[in-house]
């Protein structure tokens, strides 16, 4: 501690730089491979503990890895019981993912805290800042393992789940070195939280669009997931009159198209077919059977139900016009998180007093706040990359909005500890 | 020979339940499982050659297994190399089909034949039957090898076609017997060939809309396949605004609207979008690429290549208007074959002198005219099929229809002999 105390406040420029070396040198806690790939539980985890720790330790938090396999860095305040505020997000990537999506709302507080601390300000509540093991789901069936832990919301289920190998989320934990036992015993008192605030690239096009490094998240999307099997009649192609077909995917091309008709009506309402599967999908048969995914998302759950209305009322006439059978199966709902007010307004106010444009967004990925909100008012602030590109080697944000990212939750915590 | 002399001629409705017997005694020969499996060179080809041999000499023919895995059965007068008319369909089946895709083509002229000797009549000119080996192109990935070893169009590369076993066609003719390279020795002559008539279930539902026993083929389609390969941009289904995205599915439903409404011009075009895959085909991922196949048959040229010229344009439009990368790749071209004029008019007329109505239809799946045309002028009759249905155990056509299509084959076997 006493080696960060001879440290001169960071110079304009240089915290920007200095939050892309740390990120460069985490993505070098990677499975082989292009991008980065650091799963739950894994090797590459493992060799990132130490860097991360260091790194909270150079800000003041003294780290520890918890019983669900989260890192958390706590300060003195926090250790001894005082209302906290937490600051993370999550460590694990996808399959040759990116740098920064999860690993940048670690880095960035841990450096915002240790610039604050450089400039010799204290803050008046308990900090925590939590680099969560999962939030991906890749490795195992299941996610946000770490966020629920602290939320109190994690089920025995969850630890049975089993990766590729046949290891269960449990002996992973376990050989990892934590002890799942105990998890029950690491839920934050919701009396004792003060909020929790999460900083994570866009992975979407909008601030790029707008021209800003940052924007105040209002919501994480409701997602709802259909699966839609749609049933014609098979038919040798060329023997069957045009008029007398009922081809399956002339029906689902018609009704893609209604669905994004539908999609286009509003701003807040987006979705996909990501998935189309064609049956027995031969050159010369007719399309016997298709099946597609809908997903629908929207910050607001009566936009989604609309949504989903007019979409399945477009499916049932396009199906009835063509004499096609279809089913229409949910797979997937989660409701709609709100950011919370106050926390809106504190990030706006940081935004504009370090001179950064202060617009909302809404989240349309999900991520540890839909865990964390259980617990405490959750906030979120993204940060602009390139393309809108996420999951992927070629993920990337400037060190000028990394830096201008850092001052806005340096201004926001400063403003939090005002009387 | 003797033993046929003493049988009385048939009865109305008698020939129509041989037929059906002897193709249920047929469908025996197959391997394991639901309806009919009688790939080229296996244990149920060899299995149907007596049962074919027999139905040939209760015809007055003498069957020979050919070079190339076809069964012929010649009169004394096409042994003794009078001019020849060639009758006959293939024996083999796709998996699992049914009973009369080929093998009607088999026994219905040998039935017919039979028929004809029992009346007492005696045709002017030689005749043989011809079980070809293969036209299904199942087990090995060529096709018509036995009708384009009689058409002298038989390439070397072809016999080294290998099954999904490793097996070579030549090493399958070996083992069947047969001797392959006599295969150039069987061309037939095309100036001792009187022509080639096949009869064939539909395999299209036209015969029954019109509520016709028998069809005269005009033409066997002509075939081309495209690949389509359309490139947009992937992205987070959740994050991606709508008016943002690149999406190939969308486009790909857009191309195939467009396709069908193509083909719906004329009744002289018929196609298909059989075939479709999308990339990466995750729920949550905005389509990056589809790939799909267009089929186009025609039995006219120009009219093909009229539907190919519109369907590209509204490609193409579709690709420039949503901002898309289109490649088209043409993998796939057969011309139509046309039926000689004088056989359709014979089979019209032997149409009218049995009672049946005479139409026209194309055929829009190939088959063994396809190679037999390169020899000799051919003509095809087409027998009602239950539903339209084929290449499927529950393929079917009535005793009556089949009496009808063997009258029709009588009355145009006689009408050739006349003077």
């Amino acid at each position: 501690m006493t080696e960060t105390a001879v440290h001169t406040a960071f110079s304009q420029g240089e915290l920007g730089q200095v939050l892309i070396d740390r990120l460069d040198e985490a993505a070098r806690c990677s499975a082989p491979g292009p991008g980065v790939t650091r799963l739950f539980c894994s090797q590459a985890h493992h060799q990132v503990l130490p860097l991360i720790s260091r790194w909270m330790e150079q800000a003041g938090l003294t780290p520890q890895l918890d019983a669900a396999g989260n890192l958390v860095g706590r300060c003195p305040k926090a250790q001894a019981g005082e209302k906290t505020f937490i600051l993370g997000s999550h460590q694990d990537s996808v399959i040759e993912g990116g740098k920064y999506d999860g690993m940048l709302g670690v880095a960035l507080p841990l450096l915002a805290l240790e610039a604050l601390k450089r400039e010799g300000m204290t803050l008046p509540f308990g900090i925590e800042v939590v680099a969560f093991g999962d939030e991906e789901g890749v490795r195992f069936p299941t996610t946000l393992v770490g966020s629920k832990a602290l939320a109190g919301s994690v089920t025995p289920d969850q630890f049975e789940a089993q990766d590729s190998e046949g290891t269960s989320l449990q002996d992973a934990l376990i050989a990892f070195g934590c002890s799942p036992d105990d998890i029950p015993d690491i839920a934050r008192d919701p009396a004792n939280t003060l909020g929790f605030l999460e900083v994570h690239i866009e992975q979407g096009p909008v601030l790029e669009q707008r021209d800003h490094a940052v924007g105040i998240v209002t919501a994480i999307t409701g997602i709802e997931r259909h699966k839609v099997t749609l049933s014609g009649k098979a038919g040798h192609a060329g023997t069957t009159p045009m008029d007398m077909r009922h081809d399956a995917l002339v029906g689902a091309a018609e009704m893609v198209l209604a669905i994004d008709s539908v999609l286009q009506r509003t701003d807040e309402l987006v979705g996909v077919v990501g998935r189309l599967e064609v049956h027995p999908n031969a050159v010369n048969v007719i399309p016997a059977q298709v099946t597609f995914t809908v997903e629908l998302r929207s910050p607001e759950s009566a936009t989604r139900q609309d949504g989903r209305e007019a979409v399945t009322a477009a499916l049932e006439t396009v199906a009835k016009r063509r004499g096609l059978t279809i089913n229409v199966e949910n797979t997937y709902s989660a409701e709609a998180v709100a950011c919370a007010d106050w926390m809106m307004t504190a990030l706006e106010q940081a935004c504009i007093q370090v001179g950064q444009p202060a617009e909302r967004l809404f989240s349309g990925a999900g991520h540890d706040g839909l865990a964390m909100q259980a617990l405490t008012d959750i906030g979120m602030l993204f940060v602009r990359c390139k393309d809108g590109l996420s999951h992927h080697p070629d993920e990337a944000i400037t060190a000028e909005d990394g830096e201008s990212a850092t001052r806005v939750v340096m201004a926001f915590l400063q403003q939090m500890g005002e009387p």
